[in-house]
């Protein structure tokens, strides 16, 4: 009998060419499947919720994948990441940590598709906004010296709530789609210490977008824009009048919401969104 | 005229085939001396105080090299790292940290060599102790998930304080030496929540010692040695005698001691040498 699973996923991407499969390169999806076919024993293709670009992070991508499978559910992902876990220097098991690894697999309805299913996405992006820059978090963050104001962020970041259509905040040169309106939930902006945090909940999310908005953002913090002047770039639909793109190192996909209950809560609870992953 | 001049230098061990030049690989002295050399206007060859091995980190090595050259002194830290950032993807300047950076360089009288005038070192060891293992982590500290005892590493870190032959500390195989006496003058295991971090200040290092030591104080940590055993491991002179090697992602060259004084009151300070180095 057909078996349709669904994977919840955490990756480090600074060391992938990305999700999508490519011939060639190591990527997300090529060394999930790779080990997924090893321990289901016959060849699995996986969907992924996000294809995230190379050096995107991700603390909670999803991905589903059915077949006749014998394997019990429960023994999948300890099974997948023995494989997917380095060698380390330790001893026994001690010390070996891969750069991606399942965090959950569930047995879905047949129809479920991680990526045709999904409601909507919680990206994070991190910034760091320290004097001096850190040598250690530099596949990990955007580092940002000159002081940002995140009050001014915060504002500018509340004129993109809600249903707009968002083609200035696409990268030029993307694929067509049948549209380009798309809802943003909730954006907050935090600072932690000498973090800042962007959170951005929304049904979609345009190739680039969240790194266009957080470098349109970063702008406004610098006070080379005044947040005001959100409403004429999304009114414009020109990517040349937004801010630049972000790079992908301070990016994580942080949530899928394949629940309309779990959009509703994301929605109304915006603001505490980033309270429920205390991890990061 | 011939100047000498002193680098400090850190760099993020991840992504270089360790500090000594090799051909075909990245390598730290590599990229620096291709670095250096571009700025200064012929080719530099430095020395450096530790070859760290592949994975290695430091927060403060120490290189020096000698020559003919015409630029000030502080014009050259800022010119080598502008050519050792990466291109980063934010606008202009913002976002561009490489891996590898010079802190610092002075010039020194002619005699000087960071090597062979080198008194003393300090090496953190850096162990994230939680149940859950952290991918984004791993190429930055051993991750023992089972729990250690804190107390009883630093009991049998004791032992290992003062001068005495360290041949067991040593891997097998290494360069037989002049010697295999060192000096440790501290050595401290402190927990900082879900971290243990182990400094070590000695007039010498073995190859391989600090993760040999590291791996053995794991071992008592884990409950599957006694502290008391070290001095039996010690007099063995016996390398099977000792624990596992533990991995080199851990481990960080955070201090190079040219000065007597220094050595002096890191000896007498050795409890609070941490507390100098609040950075990382």
């Amino acid at each position: 009998m057909e078996r349709n699973f669904l994977l919840k996923i955490e990756y480090d991407g600074s060391g992938f060419s990305g999700w999508q499969r490519q011939p060639e390169v190591r990527t997300v999806q090529g060394e999930l499947e790779a080990a997924l076919s090893q321990v289901m024993g016959k060849p699995v293709q996986i969907h992924g919720t996000s294809r995230t670009d190379a050096g995107v992070h991700a603390l909670g991508q999803q991905a589903s994948f059915s077949g006749e499978f014998g394997i019990p559910t429960e023994r999948i992902a300890q099974a997948v990441n023995n494989r997917l876990a380095g060698k380390g220097g330790g001893i026994g098991k001690i010390g070996r940590v891969g750069d991606v690894r399942i965090l959950s697999v569930c047995e879905m309805p047949a129809e479920f598709h991680a990526r045709f299913s999904s409601l909507g996405k919680r990206y994070r992006y991190l910034i760091g906004n320290s004097p001096e820059t850190d040598i250690f978090r530099r596949k990990y963050c955007y580092q940002v010296q000159e002081p940002l104001d995140e009050a001014a962020m915060q504002k500018a970041a509340e004129f993109l709530v809600g249903t707009h259509d968002f083609a200035c905040f696409q990268a030029s040169g993307s694929t067509p789609r049948e549209t380009t309106v798309r809802t943003i939930y909730s954006l907050t902006v935090n600072r932690q210490g000498q973090d800042i945090v962007l959170e951005v909940t929304g049904d979609g999310f345009l190739y680039n977008m969240v790194r266009i908005i957080t470098g349109t953002l970063v702008e406004v913090g610098l006070g080379r824009r005044r947040p005001e002047e959100m409403t004429g770039i999304l009114e414009s639909c020109d990517r040349q009048k937004a801010g630049h793109t972000a790079p992908p190192e301070g990016l994580y996909l942080a949530e899928v919401f394949f629940d309309e209950d779990a959009v509703r809560s994301a929605r109304e609870e915006g603001m505490d969104c980033r309270d429920k992953e205390k991890k990061r």
